[in-house]
């Protein structure tokens, strides 16, 4: 274990970068995991984080002592309450982070399984409510335009609760760089189609594209897909939040597959 | 139509409080609706709102100036910009918010359609999803248990769309108080469930009670469940956001019914 006093230590001032800009977390291929659910998810989906931080009054807690114990001795870091509080996110959060690499996933030769398509879609809680939908329902490719909030963010982070572990997530994708990839049907929902979603075969894999939620799928993307699908909304009410939508496609091919 | 221009006006002062604090939304029983859209879906839904109030500026904005000219003369209330901005949680959002009455719900003396309860949905977020999402699916009452985000907090109103101007919904339920009054089956979700969601009649109106985010349904309710039931996640993830449970259980109703 290593104890860090110092707010002018390199190791510092690099987790600092890491908890207070995006951009460096992509320039520097890491990120932050905070907390105790998803430090324990990680080690869970993929074992050993490149380094573990603790205030050092967390390690009093019993969850923090249980995810410490089962770090490798020369990845942990103590630091002082007042060197971590900066680097923290959450308000009331036990003092505990991962730095792990940021996974850059890869897009496949040819994609022949389900996967999910994020046009766009801006909301944080959004982004990770459906990755945690695509995670539950065995989807495990995730293309995300540009657009869309960084899944490697706290906030997605916190909202995904680990479910980015168990995914293949591809950032800044373009349309044209994946959709002659796609060698399966693409699908949208849309209140004008005339198809219900309940009427389509989800029996095979599909790719869904869900799109931003002011200006919906866009145009690139609209263009593309074979079958757009209605889910129908006997309330009158026609709109449903893009996250909500997605769980409703998502878990119908579920329903579908299993019957 | 009527133009303010001193901060001390005391109906400028009011705006303020309701602005600035939900404990006032609640003491004066009126709320402020922000924006085109929610401004749009009260007049389609509820009519005329108690007063329509738009910065100078923003009465260029041909949305801004569509809505405006639905208003009757005498609701219409005009504020320089330097007095809008305090207003206003919506960042470059255009300057129009309604004044309207917080409908206070009513709780029947005996339920007999569908009904969901959300029992210490803390998330602005998950809250407008689940109201969208059963305004949409014809799920007309929702009641919520303490510990519930306000409904008619800014945030839980963004994030609802206008859902919210065609449900009956009651805040600050107890299950004392509305449990006895259930006259269908009390259904919820939970992970050792035996029976699947799949599995289940849903062609006959029942009430759903959804969870905190982080504890689950509490033992109040979960005592009175009648029917567990469970979400097959095949990806092994076992973890869905609330809303998005929500949104498929909601639906797979809506389904069942159409078949």
């Amino acid at each position: 274990m290593k104890l860090i006093s110092s707010k002018d230590n390199p190791f510092y001032k690099r987790l600092k970068l890491l908890a207070q800009s995006n951009q460096q977390r992509r320039k520097l291929g890491q990120t932050l995991l905070e907390g105790v659910h998803l430090a324990d998810a990680y080690l869970g989906a993929l074992g050993q984080p490149l380094v573990c931080v603790a205030a050092e009054s967390a390690l009093d807690n019993d969850e923090v002592a249980h995810i410490w114990a089962r770090i490798e001795a020369d990845r942990r870091v103590c630091l002082p309450e007042a060197l971590f509080e900066p680097l923290s996110t959450l308000v009331n959060g036990v003092s505990l982070l991962f730095v792990v690499e940021m996974p850059s996933g890869r897009l496949p030769a040819s994609q022949t399984t389900d996967c999910v398509i994020l046009d766009a879609v801006q909301d944080a809680g959004n982004v990770g409510s459906i990755l945690r939908s695509a995670a539950a329902a065995g989807v495990r490719d995730v293309y995300c335009m540009s657009g869309t909030a960084l899944t490697w963010s706290s906030k997605v982070l916190r909202a995904g609760m680990g479910a980015h572990f168990s995914l293949n997530i591809v950032e800044h994708c373009t349309p044209d760089s994946l959709a002659p990839r796609l060698s399966v049907p693409l699908l949208a929902t849309s209140l004008q189609a005339s198809t219900s979603l309940y009427e389509q075969d989800l029996r095979s894999p599909v790719a869904w594209v869900f799109g931003n939620e002011g200006a919906g799928v866009s145009p690139h993307w609209l263009g593309r897909v074979q079958t757009p699908v209605r889910i129908p909304q006997p309330g009158g009410m026609e709109s449903l939040n893009v996250a909500a939508c997605a769980a409703i496609c998502l878990f119908e091919a579920v329903r579908q597959r299993l019957s």
